[in-house]
Formats: C-alpha cells, structure tokens, sequence
C-alpha cells in the first residue's frame, strides 16, 4: 500500500518511546503530507544534533558543548556532585531549578537480572572526579527509589565511606499533590518514618 | 541544561501527532544516545522519504511511485473509486484487505466553520476521473461519520446524481468486537435501522 520508503520510516519511528507502529504512521503520514513545516526542518535538527551533541567527557551529560554548559558554569557549585542514572534525571532535576550543583551520570544502576555490574558504569569517572584528598564536600544519590536503584546507592556510599565526603540520598514521602488515599504503603511508611516537625 | 541544538530537536518533535512536550524529549535522548542504532538511520529514512515520496497525481496517495503502486496495478478493479478524506483513511481500508478497486483522496472535508469549500478539495480531480460518459460503476464515498462527513457525502452524491455512476456509503453499526453498553446511541440507532435478516 504505502511504498517501501514510507514503510521504512515507520518502521524506525515505531521504535521510539513513546511511539508504537499506529502513532508511528500517523506521525510519518504528517511529516510527508507538511513537507516544508515538518520533515525539512527534523532532518535539518537531527543533522545538527548528529553532528555537535555528544556525552560530556566530565559528568556524562548530552550537550553541544564539552564539557557541558552545567560542567562549565562558573556559578555552580563544584563542592556538590549529584548522581543519577540517566541524561533524563538529569534533565528532570535540572527543570525542578532546585540543584546548583554538579551532576555525573552513571548510565544505569547496577542489576543482577540484567547482568549490570559495577565496571558496566561510571562509577570510576565518579571516583576520579571526588579524588583523594577531595575538594567535594557532598555526593548526593539521586538514583531511583526501586530496587536496582537502593542497591546501586548502598554501593556507592559503602565506596564512599572512607573518601570524608559526605553521602546523601533524596528523602523519600509524599509526591506534592498527590493525595494518601492512592500512594502505596511503601511511600506512606517512608513519609511517616521521616516526618518533620513543623 | 540541554544545549540548544538538542532545545530544537525537542521541540520539533513535540509537533509530530501523538507526542508531546515529555514524549519528545523521551525520544530526543533516546535518538541521541543510540547515535547509529536509531539517529543515523533515522535521518536516512527521512531523507529518501524526502526524496521519493510524492503525492499521486490520479488518486492523491503518497507514494515513491507516480501514479502510485495501487492506480499502477493491473488487478485492481478501475471501475470503482472510494472516496476518502486522507491517506490515512486509505491506508487503513487498504490493511482490511476487504477492498480491491482505486481510491480518490479528496484531502479534506467541507467544513463551514473552519471554511472549508469544495474547491479546497480536489472535488474536480475526482469528478474529471469519473468523466462522462463514464468507465466507473461505482463510487463508494467512504468518509467519516461526522456532521462534516456526512455533508461533504451529501454535497458529493448531489454532485454524481445525473453520471449514471451509483453512489453508496459505508455501512453504519456495531463495529467487530463492540459491546452494546458501550456503544453511543446514534451508532446503536443506526444499527437497529439498518438490521438484516439472518
């Protein structure tokens, strides 16, 4: 029905996140039928974006500079490295504006099941970085709250035990807006468990 | 945080049907993470797209073959159009597999609100193909069940009512799978109108 080109390009859009083969060909059918306002300027994007981003040789960060803007600013906080498992934290802590530090990305977190050790991450980059004697003063582990994630940040405090940086993880409660009645009991006993004095 | 090359990517792809601001900046990093796995053939397949695929000057498909593959082939049945609003629509009749004649894409339907008339569709094309005397049988105008549908289906049987072509519509009714309960009245009250004898 549709020629072997179109069907190629859904093919590779279907295998995006967050694309399956029906949004994948309604998003291929848009691009061909906006010619001007959609496939030229993707492919114009996607060459720009192939050919300056790549992963920040200091934090493992995607930028179009290196190191990356973040690594570069002369007005974070280089006493402060926070770490998280992907780009996409990054990004997500980044959005929040609540972080003025420095980040590394690890590029997963360590799994058993899918055979993830610790050589499989950065996390001699990490150790490079905080050096001995350290002028970190704070590493903060901002990995998930799953299992893969605690078990990578119980790893990495244990490796940092002795380095006199102080460790931290993100508290773990309430989500703000969300409602006790849908939260399940391992958020509501953590949030009961840190309560705060007010 | 992200540079701005990665900014535009992002926000091109937010554009595309079925993504959004979080979805295209899933796709983003996965794109530029997986540099050979999934950017590099992605700009390929673009760039062919670009390249080859056309509309077809008889029915309106998009193709990399002019008149495309379907108005090419010899099996399929030319004396009889379907008329339908966009390729999408054609793309989806094709994969039941249940029709084997040609397609007419009228791009479109009549829309007052959004002031769209029968020249800003290709209403002309469709009735030069028909011709007179005329070769077609006929014309199935397969279009949505939308008030504007509906009308633009009117307007075009209005239109063929002295060709000599018959003119007939998709059936209304449960569709496969569907349970009453379910169902909106409109499409139960036309199923019921429309019931046969078994």
């Amino acid at each position: 029905m549709a020629g072997r080109e179109i069907e190629q390009l859904i093919q590779i859009l279907a295998k995006l996140p967050g694309l399956g083969p029906r949004s994948a060909r309604r998003a291929a059918l848009d691009l061909l039928q906006k010619r001007e306002a959609r496939l030229v300027p993707l492919i114009a994007a996607l060459e720009r974006a192939a050919e300056r981003v790549a992963l920040c040789r200091e934090c493992g960060n995607l930028d179009s500079e290196n190191p990356c803007a973040l690594c570069a600013d002369p007005a974070r906080d280089r006493k402060t490295i926070c770490v998280v498992e992907e780009v996409a934290d990054l990004w997500a802590l980044e959005r929040s504006g609540a972080y003025r530090g420095l980040y590394h990305v690890l590029g997963g977190v360590l799994s058993a099941l899918d055979g993830i050790g610790p050589t499989d991450l950065d996390i001699g980059g990490l150790l490079r970085r905080i050096g001995v004697p350290s002028h970190v003063k704070e590493v903060i582990l901002a990995l998930g709250a799953t299992v893969d994630g605690q078990t990578t940040a119980h790893y990495l405090a244990d490796r940092l035990a002795h380095s006199g940086v102080a460790v931290s993880r993100l508290a773990q409660g309430v989500p703000v807006g969300g409602e006790l009645d849908y939260l399940d009991e391992g958020t509501l006993s953590a949030a009961l468990k840190a309560r705060q004095l007010v």
